[in-house]
C-alpha cells in the first residue's frame, strides 16, 4: 500500500473509534436513541446516526477536500448515490440502528474508501484485522456443517417477505447447522471473515452497509458474489460473502429478486 | 431468602463460573469442539457438554448428596427427565452448542434450581443480575417497537418448518421493529431480561434450556407463558418469556405445536 493510501486509511480507522466513542456513549442515553422512521416503520434513524455521519465526514473533509461521499443518511437526505472513480468515502455511521435503538449489543460504525470504482482499504495484502487481531474465513468446505448468517431486512412487503422466507426455508432444508443474524450487514460480514459464520447473504442491503465489509472478507480469505452467482456489485443490494467457493453454492438456494438500485436515479 | 438456599446459590454460581471458565478455554482448542450428532445432522453435542455437565454434577453431588439433576447429556444418554418435589439441579453444560461449535460468541453455562417443582433461585426478590449489574426489562409497551428473539431449532421435519415459518411471518407482519436470535434459549432470555429485547419465543426448547432463564426473566421484572397463552409449563417444550403482559400478546401471532414432552416416557 502507498504512503498516501495508507495515510487516508489511518484517517479511517482514528476517526472510525472517535464514531465508535460517541455511538458507545450515546447506547448509554436513552434520548440520543429516540427514534424517528424513514422508509417504513420499521426503517429506523435517530439523530446519533446523522452527528456521527456529520462528525465522520466532517473530519474527513477537514483532510482530504477533495474526496466524495456516500453516506446512508446524506442520501436520506436526498444527496445522490453515485460511485465515481473520484476518491469516495462510503459511510454507515450506524450499521444496525435498530439494534442500536435496543441496546442489541451488535452495532458497527461502516467506513469504505473506493477509488476508480474498486473499493481499497486493506486490499493490498495487508489482510484483515479486528484491533490488531488478524482474521480469518472458517476452513470449512461441508454447507452441512455451516452457520448461514441472514437478515429479514426492514421491507414487509408480502412479496418481498415471502421470497426471504423460501431462500431462507431452502437454505435451513440443506441442512445447515444453524442460521443466524446480527442485525448489522457490517458485523455479519465480520463474523463470515472471523470464522464464525461460513457465509452471508442478503437481498435489500445498500452499499454502505458492505463497502467496509467486502473488503474485510476478502482480506480474510473469503469470497463475494451476487446472489445469482455472478460478480458482486456493491450498487445492487444484493450480496453474499462466504468463506470459499464451495459453500458459497448456497446461491443456488437463494430465491433471488432485484430492489430498487442504490445509484438509480431519485424517482420524483 | 433462606441461608440454605442461599448456600446452594453460592455454589451454583461458583461452579457456572468455573464451568464457564472451562467452555471459554475449550473454545480456543479446536479438538474440544469436535462435533458429534445426536438427534438429527443438525443436533451436536461435543465431549465439552459431556465434561462440563460432569463437572458441574461431581461438584454438586460431593456437597449435597441427596440432590437430584436433569442434565442434558444425561438425558441424552438414557437417563430420565422426570421433575420430581426433591431438591433438583437442572443443567445444560453449553446452551448454544451449536455456536459453540462455531466459535459464535453467544453461549450459555445453564443452571436452574428447583424445589417442589418450583424453580427457586433468585425468586425471593434477589432480583436478577449480570456479573453484579441488575437487570430490566424493556418499558416498551408497543409490540410494534419491539425486537422479538427466536429461534430455528434443529429439527427440519417439513411439517414443523411450516410451523415456526408461519409463526415467524405473522410476527414479523405485525410489524415488529425486527427479529433476532443468539442461537441460545439462555443468552435469548438473559437479552429479555436485560431489555435489549422485548420478547422471546419458541417450540421446542428443552427445560434445560430455560429452567435458569426463566427466573431470570421473572426477576428481572418481566412475565412467562405459553405460547397459547395459559401459563407456561417448563416441561412442555413450550415457552413465551416477555417484558409484559402488552406485548407477551405475540402469542396470538404464533402457531403453537407440540413436540413430545421432556418428561415423557422414552420410547422403546
Amino acid at each position: 500500500m502507498d504512503d498516501v493510501l495508507q495515510n487516508i486509511m489511518d484517517h479511517a480507522v482514528a476517526v472510525a473509534r472517535e464514531a465508535g466513542q460517541v455511538v458507545r456513549e450515546a447506547l448509554c442515553d436513552e434520548k440520543q436513541r429516540d427514534v424517528m422512521t424513514k422508509s417504513s416503520t420499521v426503517d429506523l434513524v435517530t439523530q446519533t446516526d446523522q452527528r456521527v455521519e456529520h462528525l465522520i465526514i466532517q473530519s474527513v473533509k477537514k483532510k482530504f477536500p477533495t474526496h466524495r461521499f456516500i453516506g446512508e443518511e446524506s442520501v436520506a437526505a436526498g444527496e445522490a448515490c453515485v460511485l465515481t472513480d473520484d476518491p469516495t468515502w462510503i459511510i454507515d455511521p450506524i450499521d444496525g440502528t435498530t439494534n442500536f435503538v435496543h441496546s442489541f449489543p451488535f452495532v458497527a460504525v461502516s467506513i469504505g474508501f473506493s477509488v476508480d470504482k474498486k473499493i481499497q482499504f486493506g486490499v493490498e495484502g495487508k489482510g484483515a484485522f479486528c484491533n490488531g487481531e488478524p482474521l480469518q474465513v472458517s476452513d470449512q468446505e461441508d454447507v452441512r456443517r455451516s452457520i448461514i448468517a441472514t437478515e429479514f431486512g426492514s421491507n414487509r412487503e408480502t412479496e418481498t417477505v415471502e421470497k426471504i422466507f423460501s431462500s431462507l426455508r431452502n437454505i435451513l432444508n440443506i441442512p445447515v447447522h444453524g442460521v443466524r443474524g446480527a442485525g448489522t450487514a457490517a458485523v455479519n460480514m465480520c463474523l463470515v471473515a472471523s470464522g464464525c459464520v461460513e457465509a452471508y447473504y442478503e437481498v435489500g442491503v445498500h452499499v454502505w452497509d458492505v463497502a467496509a465489509g467486502s473488503v474485510i472478507v476478502e482480506e480474510a480469505g473469503g469470497v463475494l458474489m451476487d446472489v445469482e452467482g455472478g460478480p458482486v456489485d456493491l450498487m445492487s443490494r444484493r450480496i453474499v460473502a462466504a468463506n470459499n467457493g464451495t459453500v458459497a453454492h448456497i446461491v443456488k438456494e437463494i430465491d433471488a429478486f432485484s430492489p430498487t438500485r442504490d445509484d438509480a436515479p431519485p424517482t420524483q
